[in-house]
Parts: structure tokens; C-alpha cells; sequence
């Protein structure tokens, strides 16, 4: 048994205790190290990082600037097979095998994951750290506020979504003069290379064209948002005070994290190309249908000035010490679920080769690494040359056939009691995740993570599986029970999977075919036969065509419990045809999103929500409850 | 001359311009110091404050543990005369006597300031953190984001409010025993001496007492807050999605500094204290009309856990390196309006026995600086010293007869040439404020803050105006042209005020009198001779006494353009009818507020917005257009 190294590190022991106990209980049973060490440790000089508070800092984008010359080191992507409702541990796995690469293999390694909603942190999930001994912590600083990203992104969303109505209205009740005769309007005139600027001197028609956007009121797909599961503002009628004058709009809240914004932090490269991609936001149509952005409405620079402090990630630590970068959020069906490509492009210069970087895909591996390939990595030019898959017997189970899964029920006897043949049926969802990952060229391990009623028996079918299906190694992992170590397997199956890797990224598909023959490439790996679209879905896809955005990649918003759209339909489906209800855009982001059946963009709190049991020692002012 | 100290100190020596420059222009000319070494130079060691960035640090409430056995500095707090729409510098002169005090007369000083709402900096008004060269740096840092605590508190707010919508609707929706199930349940049934947990050994009318809260829909005070100048959230319909199965209410959005959790920051002592008021916020009545409260919706504890960064107030510096807490809001009519009770306190503490806390309180004296001394004076059990009034030719002349000064409209020509007599009649109004705050017992001091159109004549009129209505002394400021040199003889007064000030502070009103007993005192302060209720006014004190909650104090949400309910009513009127349309209570914060005629608590973005000039720069990082 390795031990974990501490010569050249700030790594810290574990001491593991079996049973496993409460997450929060392991998360406080340790002390963190000042983060600044672990920022030393990455030799990131102070200047390249701001504190907040002892346990997190902001790494800013000089560092990246400044190691521009630097080589990248590994890049590993972990997603997951067809999850329970009760999710199969890719964020535990991603923080395990990190804690084993650097806490028990003396590697290099930055784990990046993605910045959790507050919304399920006090309503039906909790936490999103990790669990049992690979966790990321503060455990409590992580859940909440952070570093204030979401609340910046919430803000700006906002901002947006008011300058929207407020300039319908004032469009509404104010003469083309008096609209013109606001200074934006200048350098509107001067974007379209028209040099007058005394409105006498313009005809009517110019001021008419230049002062207004004439926004149909109609055609806005732009929703306010809110980092909470506020049900009640799923939809909304709003503008019914007396002074706004009868001017009322049905719209919505979504969840912030599900926000264009987020998906802007996400896919942004710098600075620059975050104030063009805020700018290029479009947030509805004008009433002769061409497209309407946040620049048009003069906002593009005040989106970016909220975001300026957002676009650095996050450094915090796992439980062994090793370094984490939290970007972004989790929304993996109406945006692309990853963590930022700023976080991983800072972390693969900071381990620099024979480095590992680690980040997690959101949802399952059909969803969130098929994002990650043709979204993520497109964008960034980045090529992964490891794709982890996250199984679970559990998981393999349902999908062989056992009995539904249903979170705060018990689970049926089925999943606690040996049954070989139900995991063999079940790897057929297996099987397929690790085809279609392993079409972009990276090497694919099958991480089988490990439950105390697991048989080894269960475990071997699913290596075996896995092996058939072509993967490159199949690994059972014990880091939840065992921290690190209990993942160094995994680490070196990782470590190999990367050495050996050679072949260049391959997409799904090109961007410049038409956005239903992209459609139909994604829809092929999921085992449909077809695909069929709305009158609605026509008509955007004709829309987004004529305003010249189908070269953009595709963002599919779509069930994670199951390939198909139906979350019943378990295993591997083939032969369905895919329904296509609506198509969106997220052009500041850069992609089309198709919407795979109904899409809840904003959470409801349970009866039993997990506010609940939160609460504050205030002695102490150590956070309780939180689970 | 004096010159800035430099040996013992970190003070910064500001090279001075004229005319003056923009206010971003002279902030950005300034190279901010490292936060710590301004927390150094108040001997905060680095286990007492968080850094957030290199310029902002938490102060932790531990500090306040620490040195609760030294004693306080000198405590000077900063009102103003009835303003016109453009502000006559309160901040200014806050921020302008503490440069004075810190850079040149070598006192130990604190300037505590209010967190300014970012929906006024993207709004009408632009920033806050002072003018000319007394301002608080880094501007864009002041007025953005900050440390989070506005953003904590709309998470906070909002969390809530979704509580109180989805209580309603498991109510409507599920049976008794279903929701007594819910474990929370136990701890209620604790709460009220019950020890049965069985819900088969309870009547159904034990369980339904216990497991309903049966708000009353039409009840409930509670709304939603926005960081934003959002006027289409003034009145909405939200619950209008279909799982909503028509649990439609109306309801609205107010801007988050209007939060009854503000006020609660404000006023609040300790953790422990601030989790019994969040706790107990009522959020409207059940349908037998008793009071619903936060923690009968088992959310306290969630709320505190939200806000328990927040508590620590921010420390930043001035143009002079004068160290800055900033805290709380500013929204002075709803709530009220004053920087927070742990700043001043940690403030008084860090500066000792000879050293200046110099605290600003929101609006025209006749709101700020009362309710600083009825509500927060009163909850902290501190005693000012010293109150400032803060005066203006420009407001004067307006008060004496000046013709109406709008906010981006020029100046008519009464404000630019000399005319005593116009002021001369305008100082009525000073001479009210400078007896009510006399009253409280410190001494009184006017700070005329002088522009550049001001004559002798006219600033000689304003000393002895001041001096005759009892003011301790008056001085003529011009620290918005010179910094901390222009306001060294107010530094001087106001050290002579405080060390020769002798009176306990005396209350306007006790607290064991009737809610309109109150209320009449304060009318009578105004200059009324009566107050009018409106039939919906008397429920509600009726209603509030029936609640026992008829000892809190009283905090009028009045407009600030007039000591009376109407806003031209400039000068010192009196014998009108003080109207009372509504009393609203805010029990977790710990006060009944009356509302004086219609106060708008979501301000909206006007036709022209200050965003449109915001941007980033984004090869220097720097903010541009803020103003």
C-alpha cells in the first residue's frame, strides 16, 4: 500500500474511518491548508491570485497569460454512464482520482469542477462536493456564495432582462427625437457608418431606424433568473403596476446557473472574447425578425463589467490536500454542463506535462461528453486524451432491467443483493457510452465506483464488459470509503490511458452542415432512427438559418435518464424516433439548443426541504445540516 | 498649511488638481494600498480580517470579541439638511473629515458607510463612494459586488419567499399526516411542550395545528428583492405555470436593500443575535391572525447559514489611505438607511480612547439622524458624540424660495450668482434640523460643503444662521476640490465637539408608549401638527398591538425632499397633517414602519441609463464610464 507523499508537497493524511461517515462530519473532521500553500504549491506567485478568505482564491487570467509558452499537461474528461436519480459519483470519482494522483502518485494534478446552484443545495440534492473521502472543502464555502460568480451572473442576467422591458416601454411612450437624442445613439449612428449626428440633418426614416429596436415583445426568449427552486416563477406575468401603463408580459424565472451567462463563462477565452460574446447575446427578434443584442440595447459593456471578476476560477482543495478549480455551473442540459475552458486551460499549464487535469462532465457521458467534445473542445482547441465513465452496479442494474430507483425511497432489494445477470444486461448502456466516447480518439477507462454491497462477482461482469466494448481499462474504485488510495488503480490505468494516447480529436460532426443534419448526427449516437420536429422547431431552425447562425455547434437539452427522450426508456434503446419541440439559441455562448421534450429550467423546493435541517452554531459558526 | 503625516502612518499624499477632474479619473489616478497593510495599521492581526482581493478585507466579528474589554474612540455621526434631487455630498464630507482627521490631524479614524445598490450605479445616480478627491477606492470595487453581502442577502430574501409560496401549496395539496411527516415537524411540537412524536397518538387537531401554518395568502408582507431597477417586477402574478394547478397570487419584486434582512444586517449585535432576528421575521399571518415567522417555516437557521459572511463588514481605504468599514444599505425610507451597528462598534474599538468613528446616516437629518438615534443608537447602547448637519448654498437657496433643481437639467441662474437673501430664508430648514439633533443631546455641528459658484457673503450667512440656531459650530468644507486639507478646520471643530460634549443621549419618544404616540412624536418633529391615519393604518397598529408588538420603535418611510409628507414643501413647514396611508412592521430588524404617502421600493432605469457609458477595458481590465 502506497502512502501518501509529503516531501514535496502540502498534501495532507487522511485518517479513514469505516462505516464511512457523514459528509459534512469527514469535511469538518479536517483542517484545510492556507490556500495561498496551495497556490505556492502550483507555483503561482501572489500577484497571479487574489484571496478570499483563507480557503478559496480567485486565480487570475494573467497567470495564463504569463505561461502562454508553458507546455499543457494531460487532459482527462470524466463522465458517467446513464444515471439513477440518485447519481453514480462522477464528482466523487473526479476528486478520488485526483486525491490518488497527487496525494499517492507524486503526480501533478488540478481537479476542475463546476461551481453548484444554491438552489438544490437547500432544496431536495445538497451539496454537490464530492462524498465520503473525496471531497472538495470548505464543503461549506463551496455550496454557498463562493466567490460570488452566480450572484454575478444573476446580476447581469437581470440587468439585461430590465433594460429589455424598460426599453420597450420607453420605445412605446417616447417620440423618435427624444429616444434618438440619448448619446448611445451616436455611436450607434457611427457602428453603421453614418457620420451625422444633428438629428435635423437625418431623415425620419434614419431616426426612426437608428432610435429604435422595435423589439417584438413576442419573440423575447431572454428570462429573467434566480439562484433559488422558486417554482412559483416558472411563469409569471409582469409590468401590471399602474405607472408601467398596461404594458404587460407573460415571461419567466429560470435557475441562474441555466442562464446564456453561464454558458458564456463557461465557453469564454479571455476577456476580450467574453465582452464580444455578452455583446452578441441575442435576446429576441425585432418586429421585422432581425435579431436584437445586448449591444443593441447598450449593455454589452456593463454585462461584461459585472462578469469582470467572475471570469477567474477558483482555487480551493480536496480533503488530500491537492488543488481544485471551481468554474462555471452545472446546468448540463440547456447549456453545455462542463466546467470553464479559462479553469482548465490555467490548470493544464499549471501541472504542465506528465501533469494531470481533471474535469468533470455533467450528466451522463452522451449528454456531457458529447458536449465537451463538439462544444467545449471546439471552442478551446483543447484535446482530451482520457474519457473516464463513471459506473455504478446500481446504475447497471436499472438499466438491466431491475426495479425503478426513486430518490428518498429505499432501494429495492433487487440493487443490495447479488445479481449478476441484471449487471450483464445492464452494460449494454455501458457498452454504448464507451463507443461513442471512444469515436473522438480518446482513450476511455470505465471507472466501476465501488458500493460496500457490491459482489465481486458484479464488479468482474462489468470489467468484462467494459473490456469488450473497447475500453481501454476498466478500474473498481474504493475512493469514497478510502480517499485517494482508494483510487490509485484508477490513477495509473489513467496515467497509462494518457501516455499511449495518440490519435487527434475527432468530432460527431462538422460545423458547417445544416443544423438538422447536426441534429441527426447527435441523434444517431443516442440510437435514434430519426428524428422528428415540431411546426415550432421548423420554424426556428428556418429562422436561425436565415439570420446565419447554423454553423454553430449543438447544445441537445435533453433527459439525462436515458439515451432517448424518454427517461423510462433504460439500457440502450434503438429504433425511436427523437422528437424535437423547440429549438433555441444561445449565440453569445455560441450554440443552438434543441429541446428534447420538456425542460424544467427552474427547480421546485420538496415538502421536506433540505433547509430544514441547516443551521448555524453561532458559537462555533460552523455550518450545520449541510448534507 | 498642514501636510499630509507620512511617518507613523500609511497615509497617502494626494497630489490635488484644479479644475477637478472627474471623479473615476481621480480614483483610478490613485494606486490603492494592500488592504493589509491598512488592517496593520488599525493593529488588525490577519486571524481578525479575510482578504478579498488586495484592496477589500472582511473584518471578523472576532475582532470585536478581542477587544470588548478597550475602550471607544470618539463617535461622530453625518446627517444632512433636506436635500435637492442631486445630493449635496454627505458621503463626500464623510469620507472628506476622515481624510482630514486621519492624513492630517493624525488621529486615528474610521469612516463606517453604507454598501451602495447596484441598481441605481447601472441606473439613474451612478455610484457612491464619495466625490471629487474624498472618495472611497477602489470606486469600481465599491460599487460592484463588493464582498457579497447585498447578493447574500437577495439569495437570503428570495430563498424565503419560495418557502412561503411552497408552504402554501403542499398545504393546499397534501393531507395533514403527510406533512406532519416531515420531520421538522418534531422539533415544532417540541417547541410548543409537546413530547408525542407518533402521529397516531395526536388528535387530528394536534396534527393539523402543528403540521398547517394556514397563511393567510392575502396576508403576507413578504416579497421578492432584485439587485436591479427592475419597475416591470413593481406588481406581478406569479404561480401562473401549470404544476401550479392555479395557485396565482400577486405579489412584487422590491430592490434588495429595501430587504427586511438589510435592516436586520444594520441592526443586528452578534451571530446570535442575528440568527433570533432572522428567525424571527414575520412574514404575514396565518388565517386566525397570528404572526407566521421565518422559523416557523424552519428556514431561520438556512438564512443565518446564507448570512454569515455577510456580518463582517468591509474594510477599504479613501483617496488619503484612511481605512473605510463599509456595511449595510443604503435604502433610508423603508429601513433605515445607516450603516451597521457591528461596523461602528468594531470601528470605536479599533480607533480607542481620542480616535474618530465618523458614521453616515441615510437621507435629510429629520429620517437619517433620527432614526439613527431611536432604532440604532438604541439597539447598540452607543452615544455620539458629535452630529453633523451637512449643508449646501444650492439646498439652502432651494429652501428659501430657489426654483426646482431636477436631476439632468441645468442649474437655473439663482444657484450660479450670489443671493443671501435667498439663502438667508432657505436656512429655516438647517435650523430645524440642527434643533432636533440637539435634542438627542451631542453637540451639533454644520458642515457647509462648499462649490465653486458659492460667495463669502453667502457662506458667511449659513456660520451665523447655524450659530444662532444653536449649531456647537459651523465650518466651510472643501474637500471635494482638496481632499483631506479642505475639511481640517471641521476636523478640528469636531475634535473640540466631542471632547467637550457631556449629554447622555435623550430619546424622542420611549418605547413603552402607544404606536401612534410614537408616531406623534416624530409628526411634531416634522413640524405637523397632527397626523391622519388612513382606515388601513388603524387595522394595522391594531392588528401590531394585538401581536405585542407595540414596544419596537418607529421607522417613517417618508420622502427625504421635505420635512412633510409633500416634496415641495421646501424650507421648515408646519401646521400641516402628517398622513399615514399604511404600517408596515419589520420584527426580525426590530421596528413598526408607517408609511408616509407612496414610496417606490423598485426604482426603474430611465430612457438614458448610466450602463450605456459603462465598459470594460478589456486589455487593462480597467472599468470605464463608471461615474
Amino acid at each position: 500500500m502506497m502512502t501518501s507523499s509529503s516531501s514535496s508537497s502540502v498534501m495532507r493524511k487522511l485518517d479513514v474511518v469505516s462505516p464511512v461517515p457523514s459528509d459534512i462530519d469527514i469535511a469538518n473532521s479536517v483542517q484545510p491548508i492556507h490556500i495561498s500553500e496551495i497556490a505556492n504549491h502550483l507555483n503561482l506567485t501572489p500577484n497571479h491570485y487574489d484571496l478570499y478568505g483563507k480557503y478559496k482564491a480567485k486565480v487570475l487570467l494573467s497567470a495564463l497569460d504569463e505561461l502562454q509558452e508553458s507546455k499543457d499537461g494531460y487532459y482527462v474528461v470524466v463522465g458517467g454512464i446513464t444515471p439513477t436519480p440518485l447519481g453514480e459519483g462522477k464528482s466523487t470519482t473526479t476528486v478520488g482520482l485526483c486525491q490518488a494522483l497527487g496525494a499517492f502518485l507524486d503526480k501533478k494534478v488540478v481537479t476542475c469542477i463546476r461551481q453548484p446552484s444554491q438552489g438544490p443545495t437547500f432544496g431536495i440534492k445538497g451539496g454537490a462536493a464530492g462524498g465520503g473521502y473525496s471531497q472538495v472543502i470548505p464543503m461549506d464555502e463551496f455550496n454557498l456564495h463562493l466567490t460570488g460568480d452566480i450572484h454575478a451572473i444573476t446580476a447581469a442576467n437581470n440587468l439585461l432582462a430590465a433594460a429589455i422591458d424598460t426599453r420597450i416601454f420607453h420605445e412605446s411612450t417616447q417620440s423618435d427625437k427624444a429616444l434618438f437624442n440619448r448619446d448611445v445613439m451616436f455611436r450607434r449612428l457611427k457602428k453603421f457608418g453614418i457620420s451625422k449626428t444633428n438629428p435635423d440633418d437625418l431623415t425620419p426614416e434614419e431616426v426612426n431606424k437608428f432610435a429604435r429596436l422595435d423589439i417584438d415583445p413576442d419573440s423575447i426568449t431572454w428570462r429573467r433568473v434566480m439562484d433559488i427552486n422558486d417554482r412559483f416563477l416558472r411563469k409569471i406575468t409582469v409590468g401590471q403596476g399602474p405607472d408601467e401603463k398596461g404594458m404587460v408580459r407573460e415571461t419567466a424565472f429560470d435557475i441562474s446557473v441555466a442562464s446564456e451567462i453561464m454558458a458564456v463563462l463557461a465557453l469564454t477565452t479571455s476577456l476580450t472574447d467574453m465582452r464580444e460574446r455578452l455583446g452578441k447575446m441575442v435576446i429576441g427578434n425585432s418586429k421585422s425578425g432581425d435579431p436584437v443584442t445586448a449591444d443593441d440595447l447598450g449593455i454589452g459593456g456593463a454585462l461584461t463589467v459585472l462578469m469582470k471578476d467572475a471570469i477567474h476560477p477558483t482555487l480551493m482543495q480536496t480533503l488530500e490536500g491537492t488543488p481544485v478549480l471551481v468554474h462555471a455551473g452545472p446546468f448540463a442540459n440547456i447549456a453545455h454542463g462542463n466546467s470553464s475552458i479559462v479553469a482548465d486551460k490555467i490548470a493544464l499549464k499549471l501541472v504542465g506535462p506528465g501533469g494531470f487535469v481533471v474535469t468533470e462532465a455533467g450528466f451522463g457521458a452522451d449528454i456531457g461528453t458529447e458536449k465537451f467534445m463538439n462544444i467545449k473542445c471546439r471552442y478551446s482547441g483543447l484535446t482530451p486524451q482520457c474519457a473516464i465513465i463513471v459506473a455504478t452496479i446500481r446504475a447497471l442494474k436499472m438499466h438491466g432491467g431491475g426495479p425503478a430507483v426513486v430518490a428518498g425511497k429505499p432501494l429495492d432489494h433487487a440493487y443490495l443483493t447479488e445479481n449478476v445477470a441484471l449487471v450483464e444486461a445492464g452494460c449494454a448502456n455501458l457498452a454504448r457510452h464507451i463507443l461513442n466516447s471512444k469515436a473522438y480518439g480518446a482513450n476511455v477507462i470505465v471507472a466501476i465506483n465501488k458500493f460496500s454491497t457490491d459482489t465481486d462477482a458484479e464488479l468482474n461482469a462489468v470489467k468484462k464488459a467494459a473490456l469488450d466494448a473497447g475500453a481501454y481499462d476498466a478500474v473498481i474504485c474504493s475512493h469514497h470509503a478510502h480517499g485517494g488510495r482508494g483510487a490509485v488503480d484508477l490513477g495509473i490505468a489513467v496515467q497509462k490511458a494518457c501516455e499511449n494516447a495518440t490519435q487527434p480529436l475527432k468530432f460527431l460532426y462538422p460545423l458547417d452542415i445544416g443544423i438538422k443534419e447536426k441534429i441527426e448526427a447527435i441523434a444517431k449516437s443516442y440510437g435514434a432512427s430519426g428524428v422528428e420536429y415540431s411546426e415550432q422547431a421548423e420554424k426556428k431552425i428556418e429562422l436561425y438559418t436565415k439570420q446565419g447562425f447554423s454553423g454553430l455547434p449543438i447544445c441537445m437539452a435533453k433527459t439525462q435518464y436515458s439515451f432517448s427522450d424518454n427517461a423510462a426508456a433504460k439500457g440502450a434503446p434503438t429504433g425511436f424516433i427523437l422528437p424535437i419541440r423547440d429549438v433555441r439559441a444561445s449565440i453569445g455562448a455560441g450554440f443552438i439548443y434543441p429541446l428534447v421534450g420538456t425542460m424544467s429550467t427552474m427547480p421546485g423546493l420538496p415538502t421536506r426541504p433540505c433547509f430544514y435541517d441547516i443551521d448555524l452554531d453561532t458559537t462555533t459558526g460552523q455550518v450545520i445540516g449541510l448534507s
